[in-house]
């Protein structure tokens, strides 16, 4: 036993990839992904096989203010949606052998039931930002408590998060506004699919929610101002899911916005963070530059539920495959160029 | 029985699509692939549940005057790499559940024997394409046909097909640009890593093959005076496959000069082709151009074997998931925008 563990140096990890039998680099991406993973689990041969996907829902109190293209009853439909296998999210979770848990984190309306479900609602949905916090400090605790127990009961290797809440995008531009300091407009897209004029609608609406605080806050006061309680379920999860050496799967826009305050919170867990795929949503793109993040995917989706993580799952049990399967050319007997 | 069955149309696959719960289009491309699908099946729910990989291996008599970073003695090795399990391809596939056959097409040296190994050896390594066609007429029809033999005895839903054989990204070039008449220069890459001094030779080397023949020749021809042996078996089991209804995974630069020869022999088969991935070899871009196809991955890959090819499958077993699984916003009671 030993104060100072050994820790795998990216130069060993390197040169454990490039004895593989293959050109060096040859495999791209591949590469870097098997190394984050190898730095990131601190070992030549991570054993990733098994991934879970959790999908947070939650309503939102600026829906109220004609933000989005969709009425806030779908958040609520969707979670049944879900709960029968219908979605997205389920068919591609399926198609990988990927398990789906569905967290109600604050859906509006009346309380959800069915065996499946895992209530952890807040409250049904968050106040409207326009006008004041969207929740409390003690809601936004109790968020973050309730998404770090959510994870405790998963023990894959891997995690995907995706999230349900009509209005949502509106709140993640808001929260990543408050958190980067980038222009508010440049991150702020259709959503679902907000017309022209909705999208001009959504532009004000946001500008003076924005304007109730400062130009920059800290990511908890962020998070109850303007968050959802699927945000900020998912802020915790993202955090205990990286800080018990699993790795989290990044997906869309609201995931990502979430991932930025999960980071200003907690900058160490960034090597856990696979950022899986560039979404459609303007936004997307300016945050993930600002993270100088390179996604594996680039599908021009836009859906969130968690499906561009999904898509992306594959690649990296892949690139855990290469590291901990692969032949090196003297075990293989090939000669080097 | 009719003699003009129903097609389904273009309009009735997007109408299905547009119907699924998520706003439309907020799959991106996966809704593009998965309207291929449905065409080139002919069904709204193609069933897409399977693949297999099928690497071809061979030698080329252009390897003798210097093109590539690796000696000859590679390809053999390789062949009993992938036959221990130890290749990209085989770790790769192995983590995705893809069964893996290893063809000996013409590997330089005596004939390989191995249990499991499928031997349809034409001859041991082609002839130098330098001085003369790389393999007669009658070695291409057998070759061709060989290969089509190969995939009657598969019988799952998609296949990847790969390769092996060191200088083939030269005869890929040579290929390529007969078939295309796109600039030989254009065409030509490091393959497995040649350096400056390397990639000089190689280009003065092809120069002085092309120069053997006309500018543009027709597929067969351009096969016979160029390919190797592995590339014309990937080419008769491309043709066979898509035929069959299965459809093809096209992996990197070989195999995208390989399609160019089929699609030449056989344009109608075209809907069966999924291009997966844009490798870093220098002309697998032009080609991908010159072809209007937009790969699903960019991963900055340059190995061939099938591993692009494979890290797609997962997205095309999305893609029929989505037609065949997914709720419709009726059959769901999910309220439409």
């Amino acid at each position: 036993m030993t104060s100072n563990p050994h820790r795998v140096s990216e130069a060993e990890i390197q040169a454990f990839i490039d004895n593989k039998t293959k050109p060096p680099g040859a495999l791209g991406r591949i590469e870097a992904l098997a190394a984050q993973i190898a730095g990131f689990r601190n070992s030549l041969t991570p054993r990733i096989t098994t991934c879970d996907l959790v999908i947070f829902a939650a309503d939102h109190g600026i829906a109220h203010e004609g933000v989005s293209a969709f009425p806030q009853d779908v958040t609520r439909q969707m979670v049944q949606n879900f709960l029968a296998g219908g979605a997205a999210a389920n068919v591609f979770a399926a198609s990988m052998g990927v398990p789906v848990h569905v967290v109600d984190a604050g859906v509006a309306g009346p309380a959800l039931t069915a065996p499946t479900l895992v209530s952890r609602r807040i409250a049904p949905g968050t106040r409207s930002s326009l006008n004041g916090p969207a929740m409390t400090d003690t809601e936004l605790s109790a968020a973050l408590r309730a998404g770090a127990q959510t994870v405790a009961a998963v023990r894959a290797d891997a995690l995907a998060f995706g999230e349900m809440g009509i209005g949502n995008t509106a709140s993640a531009s808001l929260l990543a506004h408050k958190l980067t300091g980038l222009p508010l407009d440049t991150l702020i897209g259709r959503g679902t699919g907000v017309d022209d004029a909705g999208l001009d609608r959504k532009k004000d609406v946001l500008s003076r929610a924005a304007a109730r605080c400062g130009s920059e806050l800290d990511p908890d006061t962020a998070l109850s101002e303007y968050a959802g309680f699927e945000m900020a379920m998912m802020a915790g999860a993202m955090q205990a899911a990286a800080e018990n050496g699993q790795l989290v799967l990044v997906d869309g826009f609201i995931a990502t916005a979430t991932a930025v305050a999960v980071l200003a919170r907690a900058p160490h867990i960034r090597p856990a963070m696979i950022f899986c795929h560039r979404g459609q949503e303007a936004g997307h793109r300016v945050l993930l530059d600002w993270l100088a993040a390179d996604p594996l995917l680039d599908m021009d989706m836009r859906l969130g539920e968690g499906t561009g993580a999904l898509l992306a799952w594959p690649l990296v049990k892949a690139a855990s495959a290469m590291l901990c399967d692969m032949a090196s050319f003297h075990s293989a007997g090939v000669s080097q160029g």
